[in-house]
């Protein structure tokens, strides 16, 4: 039996996490929950699962819960970091599931891997911004960090039984998101209903703009660099309109071992949740019977996304967490419709290259870097919200 | 240093070998070479390889070979049986790489596993024909199989570090060969210039002749169904005319591992040679900035070889075996054009109709059906060629 935690158990990821938990009874347990607000979906959940502790984001959202749950189960409702943290740190828990979106996920997944829980990242911002110091931490606890995230998934199962020194190139897969093939001349009147509608996964609004932007694929590019230790410059971005071939590993003697599958991010998530074992979900393959696989280059120019992000995966120290702390305020300034869709990485830009690019010493320098950031974003934004 | 022992150095795996061990002196050193006839190119090789022995098809050709490069070299030259043997026995040999076509390869192979050679194997007829005993034989004498054929090369590296146990399925690649696309009305006209035109692989005219009526697909097929202990059932076969995908291994989670590369058959080479390191070939990867990977499910009505392959690999016994010697001489009355195209799978039908499905119990009885298959199949053979 493994026990869980789940930061971030409403969201997508969260809520897929708990169906294959569900599914499996027998191997896994849920010790904790923890989310922002949604309190209609995470009352249920605690119905469900009965978690000995929740948390979430602060104390009025906490009094709701209690109100909303009062006397029908034992489980403790707590809020804020000291709630997340207590929530992460249970002496039970084997597993953290790291689900929070953005990087607010950082210090409730820097808190788990301080106290030696094994990682299911989702979270790509903890190895974006604090990509060093969360690994020296995972090293220092013998943490072991799992990827959740489709693509990272791939390369640790194409990696599994070969020898990383052979490793010669990683071709990194992109659905290529909603406006693959939409003019340049268009961007600037793309609508967040548009932004948001992605092709293959149903993701939150945040990530699927990121999809939108190709800024996600960035991510997934420095969260790689971090994850398996590469040199960017190894990392090849593949569009791959059908998201079947997830990822691939190139070695020093032409031979390619992909990991393919359905666009079902339980896959992922269960190869998580139970490695080094399989979960027998049987959630079957892509029909070969008839099947076209497309493959192309990125358009850098009309995704500047992603070369600021090889940029910051180049420069390292606290420039990917600037970059991606401008990326959200850009993307929800974005989706409050204060800037226009072709501004984000204009944005994004703007603030990595004002960037005094420092080395981080601790987990505290991170959150200065991305403060900053986010303040630099901020007056951007409200400058240019006027247009 | 590997000392390597060549069955079939003359065809296009055994040169392609002899490429790679050219290429990577420290790491190779070729000691005994066969072929059957081929002795303008086998005499380069001995003046470039000097090898310790050589040996070829019969006296005759042995002693024409001796003139041709008396007082040159030290190579000692030897023929037939009895020379196959000596040629893989010798003690300083490690791994014997199998590639003479056909079931003639059988002998030589099963007697260097007998002697504990390690085997690259590229003949598929040795598992096809004699898989049960070749197999007991090598767990006896502890040796190792490593596969050369692409196919099953990809199927070997997609395993490596997974757990067989949580296998599912086997995605068996074909590039579906010349005539995917012919009408079934057309397949009686097809002749031996059209059908040993293969449009990926450039191989010998009995392996491009399988490859045109699938047969080559039924036959690794049944190696594959030995060499990784599968059900025939579990095996999927999976047309893709690129021939990027060499082949794939799906898990009960649904995850595909798949091995991908160029069509260069000295990837697979160079990996068995090599295993369980790989070689720093450099022979790059297949370009993704532009590509398209088609995949479709097989005709068995206009390809009959499948479906008679598939009978073969669950009946097992000596099936297998008559079923590939009444195919080997089908498909030679075809090059000599005594039988037609659309009469190949007519005939390894008919015989396998007739075979009385025994288990082998030694080598002798494999070869006792194989002859027997052979017979029937000249008899049907002779009938038909007069029409």
């Amino acid at each position: 039996m493994k026990n869980i935690a789940v930061l971030g158990s409403t969201g997508s990821i969260g809520v897929n996490t708990l169906d294959i938990v569900r599914s499996f009874p027998d191997k896994f347990k849920i010790k904790s929950l923890c989310c922002k607000s949604n309190i209609e979906v995470l009352s249920e959940q605690i119905i469900e699962f009965k978690p000995d502790i929740v948390s979430v984001f602060d104390e009025e959202t906490a009094g709701k819960l209690r109100k909303k749950i009062s006397g029908r189960i034992k489980t403790e409702i707590l809020w804020g970091d000291s709630g997340y943290k207590e929530a992460v740190s249970l002496d039970s828990i084997d597993m953290v599931v790291s689900a929070i979106v953005g990087s607010a996920g950082l210090k409730p997944t820097f808190e788990a891997i301080h106290k030696g829980k094994d990682i299911a990242l989702a979270n790509k911002e903890s190895l974006v911004a604090a990509g060093d110091i969360v690994l020296e931490e995972a090293l220092k606890r013998n943490v072991r960090i799992v990827p959740v995230d489709s693509e990272h998934s791939a390369i640790f199962q194409a990696l599994e039984g070969h020898d990383k020194k052979e490793l010669a190139k990683i071709f990194l897969t992109a659905s290529g998101g909603p406006f693959r093939k939409l003019e340049k001349s268009e961007f600037k009147n793309i609508t967040p209903e548009q932004a948001v509608n992605h092709p293959t996964w149903k993701m939150g609004a945040k990530i699927s703009v990121d999809s939108a932007t190709l800024m996600n694929k960035g991510l997934e590019l420095i969260e790689a660099v971090y994850l398996f230790d590469l040199n960017p410059l190894s990392v090849e971005i593949v569009v791959h309109p059908q998201s079947i071939v997830h990822s691939m590993a190139g070695f020093f003697d032409g031979s390619i071992i992909a990991q393919m599958g359905l666009p079902d991010m339980r896959e992922a998530i269960s190869y998580a949740l139970s490695w080094p074992k399989r979960l027998e979900t049987g959630f079957g393959f892509p029909d070969f019977s008839f099947l076209d696989l497309h493959f192309e280059k990125p358009d850098y120019e009309r995704f500047r996304s992603l070369g600021l992000a090889f940029s910051a995966a180049r420069e390292k120290k606290t420039l990917p967490a600037a970059m991606n702390a401008a990326n959200e305020e850009a993307v929800y300034a974005f989706l409050k419709k204060m800037i226009r869709f072709d501004q984000i990485p204009e944005i994004v830009e703007e603030v990595m290259l004002k960037h005094d690019n420092l080395k981080a010493e601790s987990i505290g320098d991170v959150f200065l870097a991305d403060e900053k950031s986010r303040i630099a974003a901020s007056e951007i934004i409200k400058k240019w919200s006027n247009i």
